[in-house]
């Protein structure tokens, strides 16, 4: 493919003398030049990374990090730290140079050099957990950005509730072209202009290049008017000038009734041979261009090598954040004993104490009561006496409150004038949505849990998958689990989305059969640290199955005997999650009447249950009875519980959906689509011969 | 939760007044009036629905049909029709009304009654091939509007190539605050501003009101100047004024050179004591409301009433269809004979006769040159040999397209400038292309193929779950189909996105092994016409597995014996997809070197082995032998091949993925996650004791 030579065409309208860059500000310039050298060489070593953006938003970086970013190195937890989140993740080179130059101890000029490889903490994109000062997990683009709304929602909530001198501070994201294209971008920049989060800052890398072209290729949307539109304050500059950044950054501070984009014009690969091409977006390797760009910047050092006066200059400004945080250490135990108790125990995700007998309570009561209740309902219910007694819960609903059941009395509203809601109408923005509850959870402080329909987990699967790579227990309450949803049809029905989050490494999916189970699986989602739960809840009312009274956590073995067969006379296990349990119960009742011995096994979590020891496994799923398993959704994966552990194979069979689903009254789809308690009995019968 | 009261909020700024409405267009009111009570009467007999939406949309569809819409209701498949695309979807009765009053032979007065019913062509939300005259599945927001750009895109290709006299027409789109919100509209808003599709017309149903309440508890989004800021023309109206409506769609058709977005001021559930309030967003079904609001309308019939009057006007607009369809089929006529069959094999998704005989040229040309290629690259040389025989491709990619190899060297690349351009750039929006595809193959006389990493199904699930849904054949090339992708690390390798598509319902996935296998999946995903396709391709360079050539399709059986043991002495059966394949074939040497003698199945497509006799999946894959399945992803799902068709079952066990991957080359990762040939034959070996 022939591009445009877009280097002619951006020198004519933005064109760059770097000779006068060195010149006008000759110590910013060799601060900025420590980025970018470090980044074309560990490029260089690595033979693959991203140069390009680094290069072009070294000075903003450099202003940002000098006059602005409130962190200190030697602190990288600080509660109430600015946080620098890279949405252009590809640009890592970026974070992991000025966390280096700035003094974070584990930014080594070895992890440097050991750049996208085995083992180092400096991995392709910059992954959360693996490199402190990485406040997320970026890469797939548009994911920090929107992540950043959560983080500043987070701040303004708990400076609400702590006040301004525990928590003040800014969150500050670097955007690209392909942040701002992703569709997750547009749910952000509308969710933070209603929101009017002041203290959130994006800086647009306005260098108008993508992997395939220039920008104008795929889109002329003016970036600028785009965010005014929602609302934002919007400035724009010249990238490479420090004083216009640091101009800009001032102004954007001082605006803080609404979030500001900064529309920073960048060259790409700055001072590259490949500067304002595609090509200057990846990996720039060859020796001679690398040199020549080194003599450009007037950098007369090896490869790695920062000269001692700049990597001082660097350590200064990591080294001014001690004094602030003192500061701040100070302000802290001013706090109440209990405020500093419950501040530590939120950042810590520890549970309230009072959590569990709260569930047993709950537990003791719904078993006791006996009601036919849609778990949706129970889940309020849960949510009813959880949230009260934990101040670190954040609700949400993508417009589906009522549906959702996310809302519970105490929870005020989160707007612009009541900062101390606790509730967030995130809008028709799953993604947006659920990117920013990540956001939430990682900023600390916070427990978000937010709803849709279950099939919507499609819309929010980008950033689904981030909150179990990144191992933040960011709760998806996902109400309408089935066909259960009824006249709305096969769009809103999800069949293969059980099978799709049980296959997502690090998520725990629940399933629950009734209060009781719903019950549980808010207190493992809410005591879980490192996994995001996903709530799988049910439209239709369902009848209580866990009658008896156990104080013990049964979902938390995952799967476990809800009612047996007598001694010796099992002759088929029935296998079953949430709606589908009392299904099974009713099936085993038309089986026990005629003489076949049926154990029920409820299964609300397959994750949890495959970490049980294989005996437990086997003491809940012996061989020899024949199994069903049934659920309102697709077979896909089930065969794992189907066929046993080791040893002889059953005979099995499954109860369930084989297509999409239809549009009709549930009841009528339950019937049509097969899914009853006779049909599973007669399964039995067939298997049994 | 108390919500603000909106109708005396909306009253205040855009007051109503229904009598003088009436009284303004008397003819018109009641043409608009019998879409409200039919709406009104049918979400009353269903007891659900959305009511709200074609109330308030009367009066802008009432105008578009009787006045603009090109259309016919005996000829639903015209291919010049303008297309109407309700992205609202939950305001379905709107467009079954429309159908019905117009005379669509399927939208009978019954099927009105029976709305949301087992059974009925009339489902809650509109459902692509259950009642002509829909021309696309929409309910997920956003997906209409983003579909729309595809229908657009398809009208430009086709005009371009068959000339104004053969295509030439509108595409008209209701979309609400909900579709608005989705980030996926902003993919499309920027797309098709981009590519100026002078022929696409939206109307921006701005009720403000959402299920959770007014639009600004979300969204304070200034949705003209949104647009605007893409390039859009847009025109603001008061959406119940007969007059403005018709001069807006005016002043839309004659602005050619960009899409138009007319902000249409609307009441929801109009005339309802609903209005204006998301009440009036959901069913209306209260009998005294309903009579009220009939009342209110001056309509003085019974349930599912439509006076001869009113019902023969709206024929007379679906009449209006009769003689330019005829006009139509004199200028087709008058095509060259050539043309007529390339327009009508490629409006029936029939493949060209050439098509098999060139695919059999490139296997035996590839499996003679035996070269390693990555069947990323191998991709790109069988489109370099389809699109020359296929003029009905269209390739693109997501600002990916040196990295998925979508674009030949035919293909010209689709700009304003150049509409015969086969190729479209579309930008960094993976949901926005995956739903544009949707919108084209929708639209007829296209196959469109789009690229993007293997991870980033994620981002386009929503709309690729639709594919399926509708049953259209649209291809994703989605590469870097595993660890293989090497330094980009976690975020970009998918483990469990082969598990995702595999167990959605009609999505035929196919992880073919080598260049031969890669020309069979091509084959096999351009001649289906009711299964979306995805053709799993890997980064990294793969040796040839199909040495010996076959002119057999042998990925049309979904899986195949590609190499075996000597007769008798068969003790394992290793099974293996994609990159995988050749790990089995090494595997299958070192243990037959060892005296273990070892079948190689490789799996290119699950869903079309499951297709298949029992017989035949049971002479590929027969008891007795361990089985070992190997694939650079997780185990999810691999239960169903690993224990066998009924009867004993095997010992077995996988080589593959148990978590997310890692950053670092490629080599290294399948070394360290233990996906080796060696792995392979040692579990093996423990599984043959």
């Amino acid at each position: 493919m022939t591009l445009p030579n877009l280097f002619n065409l951006l020198q004519k309208d933005f064109p760059v003398d770097i000779q006068a860059l060195r010149t006008a500000h000759p110590e910013h310039w060799m601060r900025a030049a420590a980025i970018r050298t470090l980044t074309l060489d560990a490029v260089a070593a690595a033979n693959s990374g991203h140069s390009g953006m680094p290069m072009g938003m070294a000075d903003v970086a450099t202003v940002l990090f000098e006059k602005h970013l409130k962190f200190d190195p030697k602190a990288p937890h600080w509660p109430d730290r600015d946080r620098f989140i890279l949405s252009a993740g590809h640009g890592s080179m970026l974070i992991y140079a000025l966390l280096h130059l700035t003094g974070y101890e584990q930014a080594t000029l070895q992890q440097l050099k050991d750049f996208r490889q085995w083992g180092a903490r400096t991995a392709g994109h910059p992954e959360y957990g693996h490199l402190e000062g990485v406040e997320t997990t970026t890469g797939p683009l548009g994911q920090g950005i929107a992540n950043s709304v959560g983080f500043a929602l987070a701040e303004e909530i708990l400076r609400a509730r702590y006040g301004k001198n525990v928590i003040n501070h800014h969150t500050y994201v670097i955007a690209g072209d392909g942040c701002l294209m992703e569709g997750v971008s547009q749910e952000a920049i509308g969710l933070a202009g209603m929101q009017k989060l002041g203290h959130l800052i994006v800086f647009f890398d306005n260098n108008n290049i993508t992997i395939d072209g220039t920008v104008d290729m795929a889109d002329i949307t003016d970036q600028s008017a785009r965010f005014a539109a929602s609302g934002w304050h919007v400035l724009e500059i010249d990238g490479h000038d420090p004083k216009a950044i640091d101009k800009a950054i001032v102004a954007a501070k001082a605006e803080t009734g609404r979030p500001t984009m900064i529309n920073c014009k960048t060259h790409i690969a700055l001072g590259h041979a490949a500067q304002d091409t595609s090509k200057g977006h990846g990996a720039l390797t060859n020796a001679d261009q690398l040199q020549a760009a080194k003599e450009a910047y007037g950098w007369d050092y090896g490869p790695f090598e920062i000269p001692a006066d700049v990597k001082s200059q660097w350590e200064a400004f990591g080294d001014r954040g001690a004094a602030a945080r003192a500061d701040w250490d100070a302000r802290f135990a001013k706090l109440s004993k209990s405020k500093q108790d419950e501040f530590n125990r939120a950042f810590a995700l520890d549970a309230p104490k009072k959590l569990s007998a709260t569930i047993k309570a709950f537990k003791k009561q719904a078993s006791e009561a006996g009601k036919k209740v849609a778990t949706r309902a129970s889940s309020e219910s849960v949510l009813e006496v959880i949230n009260p007694i934990m101040a670190e819960t954040v609700g949400g609903s993508a417009d589906l409150t009522g549906s959702n059941n996310t809302k519970t009395a105490d929870l005020g509203v989160h707007t612009p004038d009541n900062r101390e809601g606790r509730y967030i109408h995130y809008g028709i923005r799953e993604h947006g949505m659920a990117a920013a509850m990540n956001g939430m959870v990682l900023h600390g402080g916070i427990r978000p849990y937010g709803g849709t329909f279950m099939c919507f987990t499609d819309y929010a699967r980008g950033a689904m998958r981030l909150s179990a790579l990144m191992k933040v227990p960011t709760v998806y309450v996902m109400t309408h689990d089935s066909i259960g949803l009824g006249e709305d049809g096969p769009t809103h029905q999800p069949v293969e989305h059980l099978a799709m989050l049980r296959a997502t490494p690090n998520t725990n999916v629940f399933r629950p059969a009734d209060s009781v189970e719903v019950a549980e699986a808010w207190e493992l989602a809410l005591t879980e640290k490192e996994t995001p739960s996903v709530l799988a809840l049910s439209r239709q009312g369902l009848p209580l199955v866990r009658t008896e009274h156990k104080t013990k956590n049964m979902s938390a073995q995952g799967a476990y005997v809800l009612a047996d067969a007598e001694a010796g006379k099992r002759q088929a296990i029935l296998m079953a999650t949430g709606s589908e349990v009392s299904v099974a119960m009713e099936a085993r009742a038309i089986l026990e009447a005629e003489g076949i011995g049926t154990r029920v096994v409820s299964m609300p979590c397959w994750e949890l249950f495959e970490q049980q020891d294989e005996k437990i496994r086997k003491r809940v799923l012996p061989g020899g009875p024949v199994r069903v398993a049934i659920e309102a959704g697709i077979r896909f994966g089930w065969d794992r519980w189907l066929f046993g552990e080791r040893g002889k194979r059953e005979k099995s069979g499954f109860v369930g959906m084989h297509d999409f689903g239809a549009s009709a009254p549930a009841p009528e789809l339950f019937e049509q689509f097969g899914i009853t308690a006779e049909a599973t009995a007669q399964k039995v019968r067939e298997l049994l011969g």
